[in-house]
């Protein structure tokens, strides 16, 4: 079996800034499988926080064997022993050739029915308000967005989202993505509570779950865990401190390890975000390939790149509509 | 898409004791799926104990229409409506249509090694002093036992474990089936110590996860939860309780609530027994499937079952050994 990583550079539509970083430019890996006959396209999107990068993935291909020969050997290949983005663009790229190889989209393999896709966020990241008001007036046709929030003083961010909802009426999720400490965000959600926002996703910094119980306990917005929900083993620790999870690819190492916090959370009583990164098609349609388990989707990766060289999952009012072909349904408009 | 429910009667090799009931013969119903020309065949196994019966079985397919025609919408067709044991016995056919149609043993579609099955342990029933060491000398050269207590005084069932360990030098599992109380088991499970007892099955009656803390963390013998531990959903509440749970397709549902209870129960860093009720080689092979995720199997049903109609999972010295066909696996010995 033989695995080739290609590093790509994704200019993007609109500078992205979060609480925590700004780029201009993505940069994630396409994972090639190929065994025998049969090829498999798959994608890892290394995340800096996580100390993972374009380079580390490419390292770590080109130094270690894969464990099995047999693509079919998810459990065996996709070890806990491969860093979690790199796992994640290999196991992309098994569960494409395996879909490819059985003449199933990967939909089908899951058992899932694609009819029962969510309606996904629209993401608008930090910037200046008047940046922010272009940018809404682009999207506010689009039925749900998700507000990026964390920086600058409590009175701009109420204001950010004050100003929104003047002129927008569809469904408002925040992200403060660990920009606040529990005290600010108590307050800052409270103020909040006003505008009908659906959910905040990880109001503090990773790591404080009785912090995110607090908040969750004295705040009527329902707090979803991200920075903080990496795999399913840190979802115990968060049982009772919030009301959901945001599960991503990149962070879980792949289908595999999704489904694993899926089943998981959901055991726990907790609700279901799939999320994505910045990064192409391949991802966000493997993402959007499980979504019919989730609540809630944001994934919208594809909006967000400029030039995106793959197709697969489209967008009917916001809604994710799967490809029907074997596989990832991935198309390459031209090779990466 | 058809379901039909044939209940069979299996005579056993012995009468089958346990600290809750005895029986000479076993009932299930085998479950047969028709979608178009592909068809499969599953096996419901009824517990009592949870309001399933044979009848109940046939009743609800009898009465109810799947939910979608497409036999791979899984996660539509065995919605938390339809009860555990018919809902495994309809989840079983349905993986193995799905099997057969894409020519692939469940294993592989499960992503799993089939040289990463465990050895089973062999059970032996509560029976008087001098039959059970008869059927200790017919087993012996089995690698593991598994015994059951929680009827008769302390010191009788302690007894029984000093007799089989003059006898037999394997490894030893116990199961009280819910036999004790809090008190009791801590008692019996400290005189045991000596014995070289791997782990102890459900020790005392369902509901007091507490309880099962206490005896944790009283006794060197790793606690199992069986009867406390039905679904995926039950865990939580036993984390820090228990070292391990009993996953069975007749309590989780079949192999898709089996897998989320394995997924769970990983990812509160608990250990994970694949067992089985009395049953045939059906539901046995379905359970030896997955066991390349377990750490301990307890897959015996065909050796319990004096005359199984059907032909699937073997045993190599106690190491599982599953069959290569697509789906189950399955050979009817005769038309059941």
């Amino acid at each position: 079996m033989q695995v080739t990583v290609t590093p790509i550079e994704l200019p993007l539509v609109h500078p992205f800034k979060i609480a925590r970083s700004e780029e201009r430019v993505a940069r994630t890996a396409i994972v090639r499988v190929r065994s025998g006959e049969r090829d498999g396209i798959g994608e890892a999107t290394p995340i800096d926080r996580y100390g993972e990068s374009v380079e580390s993935v490419a390292h770590y291909f080109a130094t270690h064997v894969p464990a099995d020969d047999d693509p079919y050997r998810l459990e065996t290949l996709l070890h806990a022993g491969i860093p979690a983005a790199a796992r994640a663009g290999f196991d992309l790229a098994l569960h494409d050739l395996i879909g490819k190889d059985l003449g199933k989209p990967l939909y089908a393999l899951l058992g899932l029915d694609p009819a029962g896709t969510p309606v996904t966020s629209f993401t608008i990241g930090i910037a200046d308000p008047e940046t922010t008001l272009q940018k809404l007036a682009q999207v506010r046709d689009h039925p749900i967005l998700k507000v990026k929030l964390g920086v600058g003083s409590a009175s701009e961010q109420i204001e950010t989202i004050a100003e929104i909802r003047r002129r927008y009426r569809g469904t408002v999720r925040i992200d403060a993505n660990e920009g606040w400490n529990a005290e600010s965000a108590i307050a800052i959600l409270r103020e909040l509570e006003r505008y009908e926002i659906e959910l905040c996703e990880q109001p503090i910094p990773a790591g404080a779950p009785e912090q995110l119980r607090a908040i969750s306990e004295s705040v009527a917005i329902p707090i979803v865990a991200d920075e903080d929900a990496l795999t399913a083993g840190d979802l115990p620790a968060l049982r009772g401190c919030v009301a959901g999870v945001n599960v991503k690819l990149a962070k879980a190492g792949g289908i595999r390890g999704a489904l694993a916090m899926i089943r998981t959370a959901r055991a726990m009583g907790m609700r279901v975000m799939i999320g994505c990164m910045v990064e192409t098609a391949i991802a966000a349609t493997a993402a959007a390939q499980l979504s019919p388990l989730a609540d809630w989707a944001d994934i919208d990766g594809p909006f967000l790149v400029a030039n995106d060289p793959f197709d697969g999952v489209r967008y009917a009012g916001g809604k994710l509509v799967l490809p029907d072909a074997p596989g990832l349904g991935i198309r390459e408009a031209a090779p990466a």
